[in-house]
């Protein structure tokens, strides 16, 4: 139950990092778009497609030495229905590859509604006698911005099926603060909303004491992210910004509890696009994700 | 621009209703459920060819008194990546009978992951040298809780395309207040959203006055729907709540301005299921929903 099977491979591989899967069809190598373009056409499906391929050769070259993966349904939506088998696909795959995947869906609505999310994206679909998986994610991200209505539900599918959920508390975005940082009694949002994960994981702590309510607090609020360590100690973080929204490791070690776990880190770009920052040829992308990967971890390694 | 497109067609209809599209498969008479599973098999494509034959049939039976639906993104997910196709087969079959289309996702994402949201749910993608519409909708929901970052990029397509967004502001659920009603200086938390909106559209106005950052306000919170009416002059309202979750005109009436525009009613349950509060047969599910359709005019008409 809760982050368990998270922190676990965390702690296998010595590096707290999720690999962000992001990639949009112009930015990826030139090889693979072409490819596939040449078999199906300049069409949702030859993007979908080249996604697909993009994905598996950076998940065959990272798997062993970063835990997790995030995709971020946005940029498989963005290829129609068929941008989201590729999402269905990516997830199957990288789970295949025994890693923990997060769908980053931001996910939200009332109850009723949110019962359909949870089952879609962490559990499973009634179809007549039988039942399927949607698409069977290990954890997703949430907005809690309708209160328990829409985060119940999710509950008792983490609790049935070992799942975890990311609720926003404080985004890495530079806006993030015009609602979240708004002070009620004294305490802003962000807190408000912090002290509801750590009350609707109360009862779901795991054996490294954290719940399978999460809460994502970016890297680029380095103050806000130690002040919500200290006062959330059930809560596991999922922290983006790292990199190239600017947050640097001696940003996110507030992220960390003093056992050193508590927390994982997104890098999109930087592992994606490692080839370009290189300055290698383009067929080398998964060679060069793999390098980044691990430099990240050491850069981590020397904070956390 | 704006939702100009959206209160012409309430006006032609005199109806300011919207048909919510949420079916699930267990919910849908037998014989579509049984055709197609017969068909493609107790699977998601037997599954999500069931629910677009269902959306199909509604359609058809309401579109000239009904001027727009809204699909519900979740219980297409609910059915993976056949289900996301039929929810882009459903929202271009609303459109070629010229329905408005409300995808109803409640979206939201830092700065350049909503432009991949917005382009994907109202805009277009590119493809090589070409584009093309992943979904295609006409307005879409979407939830501020990350600030002005996930709302601009969406502004710019409207402008572009003549689409529209509706923000959460005070939603219907029970637990709403837990966030929403909080009071940051003197004011609730909805109230500040719903401030958002006004500004995000205010060099936007349409000619009647409204601009396309509508607002989503529960049917359930009469005095709220009131109060935010009067402080909220350029934003359209889109209203849950009505019938199944307990709102009724009475209710509603607080969301039209003086004069009789303003707002947009959903149903969904009342609509699509109408033929069980009818107890007529299952086949007649379509011929039902058109007279509760009319019926839910006529009584929105007495206070309208």
């Amino acid at each position: 139950m809760s982050f368990d099977r998270l922190i676990e491979r965390i702690e296998r591989s010595g590096n707290p990092t999720v690999a962000g899967l992001d990639a949009t069809i112009e930015n990826i190598p030139e090889y693979i778009r072409e490819n596939s373009y040449k078999q199906h056409g300049e069409t949702f499906l030859g993007a979908a497609n080249a996604i697909l391929d993009f994905n598996k050769g950076l998940i065959d070259a990272i798997c062993d030495i970063v835990p997790a993966v995030k995709p971020q349904c946005a940029y498989y939506e963005l290829l129609g229905w068929e941008g989201v088998r590729v999402l269905q696909e990516t997830i199957q795959y990288a789970k295949s590859k025994d890693m923990f995947v997060i769908t980053d869906g931001k996910r939200n609505d009332i109850g009723t509604t949110m019962v359909a999310y949870a089952a879609a994206h962490l559990g499973f679909t009634q179809l007549g006698g039988t039942t399927g998986e949607a698409f069977g994610a290990d954890a997703l991200t949430v907005n809690g911005y309708l209160g328990s209505d829409g985060i119940t539900p999710l509950l008792d599918i983490c609790r049935q099926h070992d799942k975890g959920i990311f609720v926003l508390v404080k985004t890495s975005n530079p806006s993030s603060g015009e609602l979240q940082d708004r002070v009620i009694q004294g305490d802003p949002v962000y807190e408000l909303m912090g002290n509801m994960c750590e009350n609707w994981g109360k009862d779901l702590h795991g054996r490294y004491g954290y719940s399978p309510v999460g809460a994502v607090v970016g890297a680029t609020y380095p103050d806000q992210l130690r002040e919500l360590r200290e006062k959330l100690p059930h809560t596991f973080f999922l922290v983006p910004g790292y990199g190239a929204q600017g947050g640097k490791a001696d940003d996110v070690r507030h992220a960390f509890g003093k056992n050193g776990i508590g927390a994982i880190v997104n890098n999109s770009r930087g592992l994606m696009y490692a080839w370009k920052k290189e300055g290698c040829h383009e067929r080398e992308y998964a060679a060069a994700a793999r390098r980044a990967a691990e430099k990240m971890r050491d850069d981590l390694g020397g904070v956390v």
